[in-house]
């Protein structure tokens, strides 16, 4: 029996990727470096399915019917290369190599010139949506080779999760545009989560609000225009009851948050490319703040600040708050966007943002109702810089501002730490000012660097003598 | 005639430097890549001067007395390596390079390997101070080889800036340590620039008030504790009038700021150690922002917002904005310093906080008063971890942050950015948050990833079914 897919890498997510191919009417060869994994997955889980275990790469290559057609999924880096570098000489050219890992979009272009050494279509795809999106349909976003993309079209198109717009899978463009798609849906995943945390912090520190009553808000507001998947998780998260304390699990989980991978570079190309993306920049920062643990226990006792209460009317607040998180999770996007936008034309990507939008709108973490309207709103203007200049984002900009700064004046005044928050804001107030102060930083490269500047009263490049006044 | 030193590359800082090693009583061979510039160099500048003008690498080389020493002046990259790939292989063992350009330290850590093969000592070696410093003393940030940093110890010191603590040279370390301290030197450069861009701002836009009533505020607080180079030159900037427009002169220079190279690399630095460094990140950001000048121009008039006038009375406003000020400049030297210790750890450099602080205190960007206090700091808490803990910077958060937060609320409702100013407040507010919502985070991942995690009653692991609740 020929298997019609392969899936390399059996932890979790490549067990559920499997068992969600074979689930189409596929059969599908599996391998795992470990025997132990691939023997127990196939016993505890594919019970009269049509998954074929193989126990070398080799017996795992020979399963396969040809034209190959395979997904990678390994963790990346390091282990990637350890397995391709194997896998390339076992393969025949004409054959398909998806990368389903979060690698580096550096390296989705070297393995990708490595593969075409060998006539491999090599595909770098983002896959999200966690285990459970693996399993019954997570968004897939393909880049690379387009030969190489049409050959396992019709199987990826399956396996996606169905969103109002058709299945969240496409192919985006040459290269590693797949996985700068997914690095940057992570970094907005990023934003987004540290604005739900912030929001949590000033109900929770701020209005002194139990679990059950942050959990109520967190549903209304899902059931509004922050309907989404991280908005519905968070209201599950406060109604979860630890059975040991009968406290709020959440309560009791340490205040410790990782970062490494995929926010991190989005924002370090972010930088690279000089795209504005400070609030995803933020909220890495906010991790890498999170994670000094015992200092911050230490310091709270040394520096001095206010008590964290938020005097105001709670309702009133709320409101306010509703509004500031719009516009906050709204930057997330507008930024990731804009940043795809950015690199697209850095790296020849060819992107479509449409496109980007409409994949985004089921399987994925960052998935959100919101994503309806921006794929609409950038089909009308596909190089529209900024999601908040189109009218229906601009209304919630103009609509939410002034409580936005109702409630940065207040968390300040509380001494609550609202980064995500505040990046928003700046990032609005700095675009929409057609004179911002960068003069002075100019003036003062020029007078101790002489790095000359531009005028705005007349043509030329300029230089002064500021000492010789 | 040997010549004691050598000078490659005759761009004006690489003159200013061989003007001031010749005016310490040294023979300076030079060498331009361009004939023009050398010859133009020595008849306009090098009359009576022992400067020896060559016109090749190979008689730069044979015009230098062994062991040679000699500093590169040339663009950091490619221009850096075109170079080196030349001159290497003229040396001999036991000459010393020093390679006095902004390099990205990773380039060199390569280049200090590639020197290593031919026996050549290489010290990567940040220079700041511009024209002005490299012509009467700049601070001079060495690293990499000891052996080859005591050839040319004497020298340097020679030609470094002198400041309170004698001359503001030093070795920091092996490998590319003293390219990396003169990066997050930069880095701090930049996050100062934009704290005074955006105090400038709210002077400006937000108080309405004339470049001269500013350029007084600026000289008050260069004559307080803010005493500092470039709260100097920013009172300088503002008194200097353009004599074709009796304009402020800072009035009709472009609101577009560059940024490349060392502010970027620092932050994208920080974010590959984990160093917490957001005020530095976003005043990069808000250069970039800066750059999308056609854009602004449009948004201002779609993006509705304030008037940007600030209702405050001035003085007490005033009195408010030095604080905040004053804490946004420690947060940026702050998180730099820190930045150093967490890079130290990482990379080995074995760099200590007090000899970075002494040779700041002249001839940089950055001097300022302030350095002689942290520099007596951290000589008593060498590993302390954020120099806020230390009394009288504590003293400089306790008085000042009242008042910052009155001004954060007034810039906000004025609706202009002060991204640096935030990112200094929220950086302490969750500084000094023993608990910080982290721990939302850290469930929502655990929720779609199964990321696991740990909790603040009992020791292990843990992963929660949050579906199945």
């Amino acid at each position: 029996m020929s298997a019609d897919f392969g899936v390399i890498g059996l932890a979790v997510m490549g067990q559920n990727l499997a068992l969600n191919v074979e689930s189409r009417d596929y059969t599908v060869a599996v391998y795992n470096r470990t025997r132990f994994r691939t023997d127990e997955f196939m016993r505890d889980k594919c019970e009269g399915k049509r998954v074929v275990p193989t126990h070398s790469l080799k017996e795992f290559v020979e399963a396969l019917s040809v034209p190959r057609k395979m997904i990678l999924m390994v963790k990346a880096g390091p282990a990637t290369d350890a397995v391709l570098e194997q896998l390339f000489p076992l393969l025949s050219s004409g054959d398909v190599v998806i990368d389903g890992g979060n690698a580096h979009y550096s390296d989705t272009e070297k393995r990708i010139q490595q593969a075409g050494k060998h006539g491999i279509h090599y595909l770098g795809t983002g896959i999200s949506g966690g285990e459970d999106g693996a399993l019954h349909g997570p968004a897939i976003m393909a880049g690379g080779d387009r030969e190489g993309y049409e050959q396992v079209e019709e199987i990826l198109v399956k396996i996606a999760a169905v969103g109002p717009e058709g299945p969240c899978c496409a192919y985006f463009g040459p290269g590693s545009s797949g996985h700068y798609v997914k690095m940057v849906h992570n970094g907005i995943e990023y934003a987004i989560m540290e604005t739900i945390a912030e929001a949590y912090d000033l109900m929770s520190r701020g209005l002194k609000m139990t679990a059950q009553k942050m959990a109520s808000v967190f549903a209304e507001w899902n059931n509004g225009d922050l309907s989404s998947y991280l908005f519905e998780i968070t209201e599950k998260i406060l109604r979860r009851v630890d059975p040991d304390t009968g406290k709020p699990l959440v309560d009791l989980i340490l205040d410790r948050a990782a970062q490494k991978g995929t926010g991190k570079w989005s924002t370090q190309s972010a930088l690279d490319i000089g795209s504005p993306a400070p609030t995803i920049a933020m909220s890495v920062f906010a991790r890498v703040i999170s994670a000094l643990k015992e200092e911050r226990v230490e310091a709270q006792d040394v520096l001095s600040g206010p008590d964290n209460k938020i005097s105001a009317d709670r309702d009133e607040f709320l409101r306010d708050l509703f509004g500031t998180v719009k516009i906050t999770v709204l930057a997330a996007y507008a930024q990731g966007f804009r940043q795809l936008q950015d690199a697209s034309r850095e790296r020849g990507y060819n992107l479509d943002s449409a496109e980007v939008a409409r994949v985004w709108m089921a399987g994925c973490i960052i998935r959100a109702r919101t994503l309806t309207q921006m794929a609409q709103v950038f089909r009308e203007e596909p190089d529209l810089p900024l999601v908040f200049l189109a009218t229906p984002f601009r209304e919630v900009w103009d609509k939410g501002q002034s409580g936005l700064r109702r409630v940065l004046a207040q968390a300040h005044a509380s001494g609550i730490p609202i980064p995500a928050i505040d990046s928003a804001i700046d990032f609005l107030d700095a675009y929409r000012s057609a004179r911002l102060p960068a003069n002075m930083i100019q003036a003062q490269r020029d007078f101790f660097g002489a790095h000359t500047y531009k005028r705005i009263d007349k043509d030329g490049v300029f230089h002064t003598k500021w000492e010789e006044g």
